[in-house]
């Protein structure tokens, strides 16, 4: 089985797993930054984590609701079951599972899924992105007066970097709220332009970046760089280097 | 043909009108409030005026796209193809058809319809709020400080709105921003407590009005008066009354 095969087999048992609690009534816990945590949250992630044990005893793993396991191995899997806490227990199908495979310290394998609609990327690094089975690719080309961006909620930026987002929001054609890792998805299959977003930790971009990358789009920090372990969260993903660049200069101003 | 089994007809044909559009490239009209109007919008509206003409052709139309016919008759349908339109063009599945049925100036029938991801919520007079067929309930008993909410956007406010609605979202527990008509859906199924949001036109909120009170909850406007023809479009939509009412009074603080 194929790391990409083994992925894809990962997100199939997250969503079998999520999938009985969506829309239920269910008991939330509340973490100390407050995002709802789920039952569904953690039996995605155990099941992960067995299929993991079983196939590649040797990788690390970095998981949102079980911690680290051998995270400084030469090949890391990065899950987060539910990406999207919040819209997953208003019953919003937009959450996703995000499972990323890190590469000395390089993302090179990712997948989103949302199991209920049934969109799924999946990128590796010998696979560009595919969007439920089939090709797609990033929209190039458009400045930022004409795109289209996405970020969640304002409320999930620090004040600072709140002031930087409105500058690109004011810049933008228009901006779209709520999304989580959906937005992303739909910036790989050309629909919208841009996400710009911060205070993601590793396991919210792991799974992105290889998506982005292989539909011909841009992701990056606020200052242009390349993500890496020790990012401070702040994203861009952009269709192309120009827009993701004019994104940078705008919140830089 | 009643009045609903006409209604979920008109759902069905707006779909079959919208779905080909969806996740494709075409050309996005521009109107004076820089909303994307698309192709598919007016093939929605125009499919269902045809079978109104055909089945009901005494009674009134109030439609987004091609204007008013008889808006003053006793009976009158109003129509909003593609609620959320914003969502429709970056390729996300939570834009709505909305039906709604006004009856001497009282909305009296609905239907929120989601044509992608088959997600709709039907309420007549004689008939109390259906989700997917199924018999659904506003959440009922959440003071605001547990309570979840949604708004679509923190733009669609004029800055005197955006500082009432803020006085809210501080006192919830949580927001959840994007969504359009598909929010009060959530309200109408249990999922979301409360929906906030002002610059409201009557085809955005005459469908909702039956869905939300057949489903237990309750829906008025920011002063906590019922919706009128002649309301301001400012709307909240609650699982109760006195979480609505506790919303009121944290706006007009």
């Amino acid at each position: 089985m194929t790391d990409l095969e083994l992925a894809q087999r990962l997100a199939d048992a997250a969503g079998a797993a999520i999938r009985p609690w969506f829309r239920r009534p269910f008991l939330v816990e509340t973490k100390e930054d407050f995002s709802p945590v789920t039952a569904a949250d953690k039996e995605a992630e155990a099941a992960i984590r067995r299929l993991l044990a079983q196939y590649r005893p040797d990788d690390g793993v970095i998981g949102e609701e079980y911690g680290d396991d051998r995270p400084d191995a030469a090949r890391v899997w990065v899950l987060d079951p539910i990406d999207g806490t919040r819209a997953f227990v208003t019953g919003r199908p937009l959450f996703g599972t995000l499972i990323g495979l890190m590469q000395d310290g390089q993302p090179v394998l990712g997948v989103i899924d949302q199991c209920i609609i049934k969109d799924r990327w999946v990128a590796g690094p010998d696979q560009p992105t595919l969007f439920n089975g089939q090709r797609c690719h990033a929209r190039h080309g458009l400045p930022l007066a004409q795109a289209r961006i996405g970020t969640t909620s304002p409320q999930a930026f620090v004040p600072a970097d709140l002031a930087a987002f409105e500058q690109v929001r004011m810049a933008a054609r228009d901006t779209l709220y709520g999304g989580d890792c959906h937005n992303y998805g739909l910036v790989a299959a050309g629909h919208l332009d841009a996400v710009v977003e911060s205070g993601l930790k590793i396991h919210d971009w792991a799974a992105l970046v290889p998506v982005i990358r292989g539909a011909g789009g841009v992701m990056t920090d606020w200052q242009g760089q390349p993500l890496t372990m020790a990012s401070a969260g702040q994203v861009i993903a952009a269709g192309d280097a120009a827009l993701a660049a004019e994104i940078a200069t705008a919140l830089a101003a």
